[in-house]
């Protein structure tokens, strides 16, 4: 409707400037993933500490993007294309700050895991699944900067992988509990580590759909390829 | 900024309408929850179908008062304790949808467990908490409605008694894991349901953190009187 030309590149001006935001807050993220994962691999209690004390900045910039997008909404009034544009900002960031609190949570568990003897070369598997989970998450803000549809598609078919590692070390965990009932603990706390990871894969591919939808103006057609309880190796333990 | 009295009740008629939907959403989840629990319990897998299935609408209810508040925006171009009450709104939305997730995840859990032998009255200590945070989560609700800080204050003190049913029940499933291992799968499944649930309480607390800030202008001073890994029995277990 607005056909200014000043106007409208006061908005693109304006989100360009939330965008900036949102990849330094992608970059806060991918770093506390990667870092975590690092800290209980090499039990190191400082770094985990660093991840652990560091989400306080990742929360406060969800609150500054989701102020400054409203502010958007607010001053430039966006319609159609561009005011969807600005509220998939605000759901990225939000979906951002959850994925930093799961690094959060993960750092923690590391330190408590810290004094408990290691479970086989969990914390290596741990840590090779929270690198796909990060490269996942960058491609899924990548498809979102670049409007890429194609590559979103992508990040959508590739949480596949994700779940599988999580499938793979569940069935892993229950096998060491089973075997010695001292790893029970660490198994427990491993286990959250790991659906927490897989929770950011859920959260990266949630953008990804964003980002299509943001494209397409259509949802995904297909259905989520997620290897949910249904197919996974719960309820295949539990003979359903 | 804006004096005039058309426009500010304007606002104030289409805050009322989002509002509606933000209590109709709340009534589901809380039905959700509910249901969820009561499935596990009495092991009716109809009714475990129904919350599952009864997701959708929950979700495509976020999606409409996400969309209605920024249409609200757009439209009324709110600005100071008229925008944060927007924005609460927006919150309060996205953090019911996440409980409608977990009440969702509980069960298709619990058609999983329906599956294996019960154990212990875990399922009736599992119920008893999800009543505990439904009543929570009401109260949040309410207190957001009735701009009352009080009420929201002691939500975040309640959430406390959550957390402490939490930790009887990990130390419960410990147990039971440590004296049979033919327990651990059902474990698994009755862990993550129950900190599901302390996640709900999480949620709840957080709404009652937002009515706060929206009401007093100050976030509470005092920390979040949360009993997390540091002090949780995780650590404790592990030695630290």
């Amino acid at each position: 409707m607005i056909t200014d030309p000043h106007i409208s590149s006061a908005f693109d001006r304006d989100l360009e400037a939330v965008q900036a935001l949102i990849m330094k807050m992608g970059g806060m993220v991918e770093a506390a993933i990667l870092d975590a994962a690092q800290a209980l691999e090499t039990r190191d209690e400082e770094l985990a500490e660093q991840v652990r004390r560091g989400d306080a900045a990742i929360d406060a910039l969800e609150e500054r993007i989701h102020a400054e997008a409203a502010r958007l909404i607010a001053l430039r009034s966006p319609t159609a294309t561009d005011l969807r544009t600005v509220l998939t900002v605000m759901k990225i960031a939000a979906a951002l700050e959850r994925c930093g609190d799961y690094a959060k949570n993960l750092a923690k568990r590391s330190l408590a895991l810290g004094q408990m003897p290691t479970v086989g070369d969990s914390a290596g598997s741990i840590r090779r699944m929270a690198k796909t989970v990060e490269l996942l998450l960058k491609d899924a803000l990548d498809s979102y900067i670049q409007r890429d549809a194609h590559l979103a598609a992508e990040v959508r078919q590739r949480d596949r992988e994700v779940d599988q590692m999580y499938n793979a070390l569940f069935r892993e965990f229950l096998t060491h509990m089973m075997e010695d009932p001292r790893n029970i603990t660490a198994c427990m706390h491993l286990h959250f580590i790991a659906k927490n990871i897989e929770r950011m894969g859920d959260h990266s591919t949630a953008i990804a759909e964003q980002v299509i939808y943001l494209v397409t103006g259509a949802l995904p057609g297909d259905p989520r390829p997620k290897e949910d309880l249904a197919t996974g190796p719960l309820s295949a333990k539990g003979g359903r």
